[in-house]
């Protein structure tokens, strides 16, 4: 699973080791949100069964597009594996299938209008997710997209429209839930949001898509069974090893890289994950990712020249799902013959190959994560080992990797400029400020 | 047009100006690639009526998708563009409209044999972008989507349904374009790749997907007439003066906000731009992007606390393009109410204004590059803004910001791992070194 281009120190190696035991025994830093660790052998067949009913329903009635409501945690995760998943032309080669597309996980005004554009003469539905229900992002989307559903359909066929995945007991989304009848779903309360793709926050919006969540499980099970063993071989500990002595010797900027443009998002739920865990307390590395070859011709130059404060690990896919060979050319102007006969897939290998070599030449180390194929096991593999190095290596770096402390500080100003009740001290100071 | 939250030093701004000076007097490094400056006000309004033309007749031969092909520089700008311009759900709301497509900024065989699949049944254009005609990517894609395009349609047909933007006199595209008769378009020799959103490398594409260049071009001659001014107030001169300084005192990574979606991928071309031509001799400010809302639930935490190496530069849009105001809700369980009756471009500005803030104590410095609103004109004048801020900031760095020495060395390795010809003794060279 793992490789790198160095050897990891003992030292590191023993580290994460004891980091891997805290975390097993459950009494390190932020243990109560721990949840996570037992998802893939702990989820029930029936709750899949159940989210499977929800799409089976929709089906049934005909439903066009679903609208996943969610931002951070509560999208990123089913981004990332409808993306990797999909066709990259889904909506053209399977105009029938039904469409998951997302809402709230931005304020754009525009965005929005033309989500309302879109849907208008469309048969829809939603999904929205949320632990508290007032976050305002997904809670000012459900709004605009609820009051789109009631108009359109009659009060009962509505609410059999909406489906909510929040908190178990408590919170404004619950509530309604509990007053309109909306099918609900629970956030387990021990599950942080960049942790939760492997509950139903995840789960759902994938089986919708239309994908195969047990796979996915089996995965994550797997990979969960490997990242236990307490020895240097567990590839979550030599991660986090590797990449803790790395920023330990000024390598302040990790670069997630794949090669395949269906990961963009895997490297958007990844830059949460880390980010989010160790970016505290004055510390963290700073998580980026690249497509590439996409991005060789973008931010290939820096890489290889530019300061010599990154690393990369690179996510190395072994096999491509489809098949296509260069084709000969009587003429070979553009020179290009050596080549044919050859799958894309190995020109993109050597690519790979290539560039992990000319990186390294240029003092960036190089971390290897190797996945099979792209399909839903595979998946349940990566978003677990991510997550188990990620506990590993935020308790390596003495932080407490489950909290997020600082993410409140803009949402207070928001809030007084917005002047939300209760913050009118804070409006008025943050007026203050602004007239200096 | 720029705003800092901190005084730039006079020994910076007189260190810009002088750095503007050099590239306007066309004696710095680099300047036999400065013919950038002038295309805003050099540009022919004929060249404009060419690409015009080109779109006209592909509208009336039925053209359903036009596939672009291109790479870094060639593909960005275009790309930037498309996706700030167009409605998110474009595909759906204006179903008959001619659509771009991409394809050679990548080697995966997963998304050149959907893209197969998706063009199948389509009428099918096709736009080839490389100066050398040699570039491997999109060489690639290229043999792909002309063998497409010469089966399903008779020889001279064929050859109407292909345009090449390539260098005036050489190359295997030029050669080959003068061989089939491909209607074709000049790169100019001066004018390197991520400077080259003016040229044909961008205009034709974005005029292919429906939009106003003319427009583009005068908001580019506009910034061109202010950023040209030797003072302070030249907002290229802040912009290059406030990052130097900021990277002089540790703040090793900039970051570009937006917040609108919209502007992703002019964040992908900012990264270009800045990477390629600062990253390079061991120096240069790392250049990442985020879309906000959406990232601060995911690097938010990292900005407000992590490692204090970042500044933070906002892409401001002051007018969104569409209306949606916020309903009222009698039992406001999501306690929202208090944003009802406002625009949601509303709540997007304090979050923008609450993030500044809150950044700003946070230790992270925040410049603010303005624009109207998302439209072709302001598109042109921030492009322009970028480049000649980035032409400035490079001199200022004292690298050459024309040139992109380091992007060879991950090719060499990739053509010895592929047997190139002229590569066999790098190829025996690479394969010794992997048996180590």
């Amino acid at each position: 699973m793992l490789k790198t281009n160095f050897q990891v120190s003992e030292e590191y190696l023993r580290r994460a080791l004891s980091s891997l035991e805290a975390l097993e025994g459950r009494n390190g830093k932020g243990n109560e949100f721990l949840g996570w660790l037992d998802l893939p052998e702990a989820t029930p067949s029936f709750l899949i069964d159940e989210c499977e009913q929800v799409a089976s329903l929709w089906r049934e009635m005909g439903v066009q597009v679903v609208v996943v409501i969610g931002i951070g945690g509560s999208y990123l995760g089913a981004k990332a594996s409808i993306e990797a998943l999909r066709h990259a032309f889904e909506e053209d080669v399977n105009p029938g299938k039904m469409r998951v597309v997302f809402a709230g996980h931005n304020l754009s005004e525009e965005y929005h209008a033309e989500l309302l554009d879109f849907i208008e003469d469309k048969n829809v539905a939603c999904v929205v997710i949320s632990k508290s229900g007032t976050t305002t992002e997904p809670a000012v989307a459900f709004r605009l997209v609820k009051e789109h559903i009631e108009k359109k359909y009659p009060a009962q066929e509505a609410c059999r429209r909406i489906v909510a995945v929040t908190d178990a007991a408590s919170g404004a989304l619950k509530s309604l839930s509990t007053q309109k009848g909306y099918k609900t779903f629970v956030i387990p309360g021990d599950v942080g949001g960049r942790f939760s793709v492997l509950t139903p926050v995840g789960l759902l919006p994938i089986i919708l898509a239309g994908y195969d969540i047990r796979e996915m499980m089996k995965g994550a099970c797997d990979m969960a069974r490997r990242c236990r063993e307490k020895n240097y071989d567990n590839p979550a500990v030599r991660y986090a090893a590797a990449r803790n002595e790395l920023y330990a010797s000024g390598k302040k900027i990790e670069i997630l890289v794949n090669f395949n443009p269906k990961l963009q998002y895997v490297g958007e739920w990844w830059k949460q994950l880390y980010g989010e865990s160790e970016g505290k307390d004055g510390k963290g590395i700073f998580p980026a990712a690249v497509n590439f070859t996409t991005d060789l011709h973008s931010m290939g130059q820096y890489i290889q020249g530019g300061e010599r404060i990154l690393f990369e690990t690179v996510v190395s896919v072994k096999h491509p799902k489809r098949e296509l060979v260069i084709g000969h050319d009587a003429q070979n102007l553009d020179e290009l013959n050596f080549l044919a006969g050859k799958h894309l897939d190995e020109c993109n290998k050597m690519a790979e190959l290539g560039t992990r070599l000319a990186h390294i030449d240029g003092g960036v180390p190089n971390l290897q994560v190797e996945m099979d194929t792209i399909d839903e096991y595979n998946l349940g593999e990566l978003f677990f080992f991510f997550e188990k190095a990620c506990g590993i290596s935020g308790y390596m770096l003495d932080v407490n990797p489950f909290d997020q402390p600082d993410v409140e500080t803009y949402k207070k100003n928001m809030f007084a400029l917005l002047d939300k009740p209760k913050y009118e001290e804070a409006s008025k100071a943050i007026r203050l400020r602004l007239k200096d």
